[in-house]
């Protein structure tokens, strides 16, 4: 996929990521890929040094390297960049233009007549956009997506097949939501009682609100506020499967790997990254640029710029020392009692001397 | 949202909940809030202490407040309740009656000649009813709805767009389930056939049984059983993307927070509350009014009653004192080298004490 | 469910399983459960000793047993088998025959003219597939399946309600994909780009491969690689819940239980086990028959055949003793403060013995 006939020289792609070229820039480039799956006529990238195997036997004819990479192959056209993963994306953007949808309702969708479809959008066959909903020019509906009564979604966005977007929520521009995720379910809120012996739901009033430059992963949920709302900060992207709760706050650029999950009215900052299968308890603060380990639980506020790692979560390096130190808990068990012997040893011998 | 142009006089809101009122009855209460979000007008709650703050600067009208919390405040009129987040909901659910639907089939969903939908119900566009499938009075089936052959939904129950429920399956009265959720496809259940070196499926031939008043999160998942039932017990309430798996039992009036995961066959009692991330093997009991902390691993029985924490789980007193202990794990190591030293030290001295 | 009304005689049960039967081989077996469920004139299986006491006490007309068990009750037919629960596979599938769906698309479905679905497929009401994409024959796609431009799936393969398979991803023969999978959303990859302050995304240009007798669960989703190929190999069975990321390879025959997650490039070999709510990190290999107990995080390489356990997770015998020392830490930690005061007062007396 994304190969391009023609093909564009180097030398026009290495000035697009403003690169520094080694070698023959008049060669055409065709597509990208993995150095693993690049092949002749295809352009990669190096950034890892676990990829060092590689990069020493690719068949691409380009890479881009970081720069003052030292020259591993002297058969291979390189451009040196800052930042190879970045420029791989500004280039493989150029082979992977976004597709375009025609504008149109489908004969098949639901439209209310008192919805509002911007005449450049597109909403294909069981799509449905209710009663005084809006939706944005250049923005795509796919088959099965649902947007309820009211609710906004902005110009030039993606809603994947069967999304819900429930009433009230707004959703912002150039925002891509993928299939299957819930935007606005009710939080779940309940209240306990003991009368009848059975929780009383508290109605979920609010709405959610997804600013600009949001990406939301496939089957992600995220809840509508019990009341006000719930917020995803501009560019933030959330990965598959995360939940986010009623009431929570994300700031902008933050990223949500997959399977994490965040309760109620918990907030977190700007560029906040959870890795995978995190959780967040309810009515905590992250704050800006805080990064949590991989299946870590955050049960506390967290400062800003702090790394944790652990369930529950504790200072990252404290915890690197604590991993490391753990499988010895068994030897230090029979360390003790060692011990505890040879002390009751020393201390009968002494008393003998007191005898003396 | 749910704000109500002519307002409710407090004095009335109060006897609603019986709540006992300091300040003004006449007072035009037109909706309900968060301490942050309530503006003039407004009705809003004060139950946990960490928000005090958030009281004393409120813009609230008036506040339901526990009973015998001294006066914060003698500018805000205040509802001295039980239980400030019960009344609160009580009062929220009259700000915000139920959504009701204009009974009636779509003439864009399929509903399958040997069908019964009650004519009370409604059944939306794009909405699929299979042969023998039974829809009870004043349900609501949004759009991307699919109720499988022989399935049954009863009374005023709501599914959420794209919501499965498969074959055979049960769902009862005023039952809620979310969007994109799945009730009864199949358990995973495979025995390998070492004979062909393959997995062979055990057919999943039972059903899921939802009782009444259930609540189903979005993108939550409830298998069907080998053979019998999977049963959700009554007023029970799930969260979002919570796995429950082939032959569970979970009794009435539990609560399966998100990303909780149930391994097949386990049986859960009575008003057991699994908080999020929670995993619980196969073939286990959890008695009645067990808590489970968050990100928790059950392996065993539980008694009734018992909180849990940590994964393999253990009493939750326990894990909070492992947890205080654990970082300092690593000091511990330096002291027991320290003290082998100053033994051997003793126990040199010692025979030279006896050479003497 | 699955019942027969004629019957099938027991000895042709016992013969199709290849079992030694004791008992009597006439005996007309109309249905198969489990022991607790299994009534008269069904057959059930006893595989597992927990279950002791409901054989003991089962309804069940017959029930398969491992070669060699002692009978437990002279008024039952037994069946003796190497493997009860594969048996039991085997005589369930007679009983519930997989269905078949009449052939044809439906005139609510919507198939692009240039999509070519085999004769023999089934589209049912509100499946869309797009131009170019192939469904082969005797594949069934239900209502709000979703099968994008140039996607491919096999033949004799089953897709349940509201499954999205992404543009270009290819799904094989026999394979079965629950409610609300997806298959082929993009991968989560992004290069923050520091001079605009935000995150760039990296198209993910790559596929899925879904080999043949795949099962994959309701709600799982599996996405496509930023270039190549993601890939399920052959007769891999993933439960509900789970994330595989871009350009994951899942060798063939493993196991993916619920609410796991797998990290984008890591390797998977044959006949791997994850059980529930496991973690792998990212760019790891997990070698032919490792297997990985719930809630683990794996975040190194695992050689074959290995078991693992912890987060992270190291080997699974000394997880088990490193588990059962944990809840002695703080006993540990009193103990060494006693043993220093006790090693001080020994070091004292020394002193005033030197000072003699």
């Amino acid at each position: 996929m994304g190969s391009h006939p023609a093909g564009r020289p180097l030398a026009e792609l290495a000035a697009h990521v403003g690169g520094t070229l080694r070698g023959d820039g008049s060669l055409l480039i065709r597509g990208v890929g993995g150095l693993a799956e690049a092949g002749p006529g295809e352009l990669s990238f190096y950034g890892n040094p676990r990829y060092r195997d590689a990069l020493l036997v690719t068949r691409a004819a380009a890479v881009l390297v970081p720069s003052g990479e030292p020259p591993l192959r002297t058969d291979l056209a390189v451009v040196q960049v800052e930042d190879p993963h970045l420029a791989f994306a500004r280039i493989s953007a150029l082979f992977h233009p976004a597709e375009t949808a025609p504008p149109g309702v489908s004969p098949s969708a639901r439209v209310h007549p008192q919805a509002r479809v911007h005449p450049d959008a597109t909403v294909m066959a069981f799509a449905t956009v209710e009663a005084g909903a809006e939706v944005g020019a250049g923005t795509l509906l796919s088959p099965g997506v649902f947007v309820g009564r009211g609710a906004r979604v902005g110009a030039h966005s993606v809603l994947h097949p069967n999304v819900t977007v429930r009433e009230g929520c707004l959703v912002g521009d150039r925002v891509v939501i993928h299939a299957s995720a819930v935007v606005g379910a009710d939080g779940f809120g309940f209240a306990f009682d003991p009368g009848v012996g059975a929780h009383v739901k508290v109605p979920q009033a609010g709405i959610v609100r997804v600013e600009d430059d949001v990406e939301i992963g496939a089957c992600t949920c995220i809840d509508r506020a019990t009341t006000g709302e719930t917020v995803i900060g501009r560019g933030t992207k959330i990965d598959n499967l995360v939940q986010v709760a009623h009431n929570v706050r994300v700031g902008p650029h933050s990223l949500l790997c997959a399977q994490a999950g965040i309760s109620g009215s918990a907030e977190l900052g700007a560029g906040v990254i959870l890795a995978g299968q995190v959780g967040v308890v309810g009515h905590i603060r992250i704050g800006d640029g805080a990064r949590v380990v991989a299946q870590s639980g955050v049960v506390h506020d967290v400062p800003a710029g702090e790394t944790l790692a652990g369930s529950p979560a504790i200072d990252h390096r404290a915890w690197l020392k604590l991993s490391a130190a753990l499988p010895r808990l068994g030897e230090l068990l029979r360390e003790v009692r060692a011990l505890r012997a040879r002390v009751a040893a020393l201390e009968g011998s002494e008393e003998s001397e007191e005898n003396r």
